[in-house]
């Protein structure tokens, strides 16, 4: 096998994630690399931070990017808020609902799921009987935005909701960040977790996330370890804690940090709620022109996520050939299908930095030339 | 707070990793980012494999990158080897032994702790004392290259010793991995975990594993899941293998992967062996260097490692102002002690690229004028 440098083609990236990522963001990421306790990153890392829960809305002191992916951060919340024997309640409707539920077994905890169905956002009153089904429920967990058909769900309701019946909450908000509105302290939000990859449009490999003071409370009163040392958020504190002598955890991922903090910078400079509206934007132009193709939607206009847009694929079409061929021609890459739309839809994302107008046209008319 | 671009200073980095990245491993890291699921990719995921086999010296067909650092890379290994109730022999010589009896713990292990001086290496009599000791013991664990101490252990004989008595062995290797000889399949080690950012000379972020097949049937055997979703292995091999479609696991740091791609091939291209003598003819140098400036090493000749050299601090320094006054006065970042040697040793890296006679020179000269 002769292996030589590996020069990546370039792509448009519109489909679920990983996102167009801004030249500025690929540009920080080759920065020297300093140490990881090398006082300026340090310094950085305060930034981070401070980025971090502007993003987020949240004043929460332990907000912070977790070294590895989104499922890394999804397991974070769960093995350091959950304690054997916890019941919890998972909303599934979608894959990472169900993802949510693999996450509690292994945590130890118990299980109740609520289910809705895919493409349909959680319902608020399903989970009510829910709660008052089982008043022993500790953790509420539920997806905002559900990557794998493009609903957003009510979170600011959910939230609230088990706040009210003090149940702490676990917040997938990996698709959701950076790209519809997110406020974790209005909504009294307890464990979210994100992803750097989707409307936050760094590169892949970091999770965002941020404890809420209950959420913290409940870290700190556990009876049990947390089963895994790397995401052992108490041992993580000491590294990322702005106060007095870091105390060494793990080699945090330099080079990742510097591409993150460009990014969140990128968003601040933006203004969130101008990101927002951008989404929107740019959802509304494609939804108009794949409408005029023919294409159908999955989810009904009021829980559809401008980031991404869940299709159903013409009958008659061959959906993997068609996306090869985007690709290859095209270098556009969308997404196909996931779990139960496995086959029968694609997903097209705009996503932070790839909801631009061009990247609207270039789409439209790639699959209008696609599938003559 | 006003927030700008982080442009971090230019460092010489030898400390205990990450160490000094060649420009072509940055340059590589900021090329542009393709899905994770995009055919150009996923033949570069085959070459990673393909690299890492023979930066191991390694036929398992496991071999990969984590998308995690080095400490997950241990994690990985304790959490999918040891099922609730497994007895571990756990050599502890340095703060990494320690840490390896913390996975056992949390995995629901039982931890036998076989002690050794920090400074000194594996006993191997000790062990063998212990597996008579304890007839029902599944896994010994110890660390190839300590990190917090700079010693390097007989991984061959106790590799070897272990397979003679049918126990698995789970090996630190952080450290080692391309910087002194490692021969995974000749010395029959089953689980071994390393880090992207020492003698591989990468960015941080990435824990390269290497399973073999005893400890895939170990795996494939279990009674109990795994504890960790993220960590399973059995659940990210569906994602890595070269058969079929790949099953979507995680979204895999895409950039961070280009970077170790390259500095793989650095080292395929230079030559394990040319590689592993580099290091040793650094470390002739730097420790010559370090005599004749009157210091110790605190680790005996036979047992040294020369990428990462430990010596005593000289009685009467500030040691924490030296290292400062190192960082910034030369941009030179070298490591302070761990552990037990936390305030009394410093630790020289010459890791990878770093293994450079420019950072000898350099080092040597700033330690000299820095200590008149």
């Amino acid at each position: 096998m002769i292996i030589q440098s590996f020069i990546p083609p370039r792509r448009t990236l519109m489909g679920p994630g990983p996102s167009d990522i801004s030249p500025q963001v690929l540009q920080a990421l080759s920065r020297p690399t300093v140490g990881h306790l090398d006082p300026s990153f340090i310094g950085m890392m305060d930034e981070v931070k401070a980025l971090l829960k502007y993003a987020f809305q949240t004043e929460n002191d332990f907000t912070i990017p977790i070294s590895a992916p989104g499922s890394a951060g999804m397991e974070a919340c769960f093995v350091n808020l959950i304690e054997p024997g916890d019941k919890v309640i998972v909303c599934r409707n979608g894959v990472f609902g169900e993802r949510m539920r693999e996450n509690v077994i292994r945590a130890g905890g118990i299980a109740e799921v609520v289910d809705d169905i895919w493409g349909e956002p959680v319902s608020i009153e399903k989970v009510e009987q829910a709660i008052k089904q089982h008043p022993d429920i500790k953790i509420l967990a539920f997806v905002h935005a559900e990557t794998s058909t493009g609903v957003r769900s009510d979170a600011e309701s959910l939230g609230k909701l088990a706040k009210q019946h003090g149940i702490l909450t676990i917040v997938d908000t990996v698709t959701s960040l950076g790209g519809i509105t997110l406020k974790v302290d209005e909504w009294q939000l307890d464990a979210v977790y994100s992803g750097s990859q989707k409307c936050l449009s760094c590169t892949p490999g970091l999770a965002p996330v941020t404890f809420s003071p209950d959420a913290i409370e409940k870290i700190k009163s556990r009876q049990s370890q947390v089963r895994s040392w790397f995401l052992d958020q108490s041992l993580v504190l000491g590294y990322w804690s702005g106060e007095g002598k870091r105390s060494y955890h793990h080699t945090a991922p330099v080079n990742s940090l510097y591409a993150l903090h460009e990014s969140l910078l990128l968003l601040k400079n933006e203004g969130l709620e101008h990101a927002w509206r951008r989404h929107q934007d740019m959802h509304n132009l494609l939804r108009d022109g794949l409408e005029k193709l023919g294409f159908e939607f999955v989810v009904k206009a009021d829980a559809r996520l401008p980031q991404l847009n869940t299709v159903y694929v013409p009958e008659g079409v061959d959906e993997a050939k068609v996306r090869s061929h985007l690709l290859e021609q095209y270098n556009l890459e969308i997404g196909g299908g996931l779990g139960e739309f496995s086959g029968k839809a694609w997903r097209i994302g705009l996503m932070g930095y790839g909801a631009r107008r061009e990247n609207v046209s270039l789409c439209l008319k790639a699959l209008e030339e696609s599938l003559r």
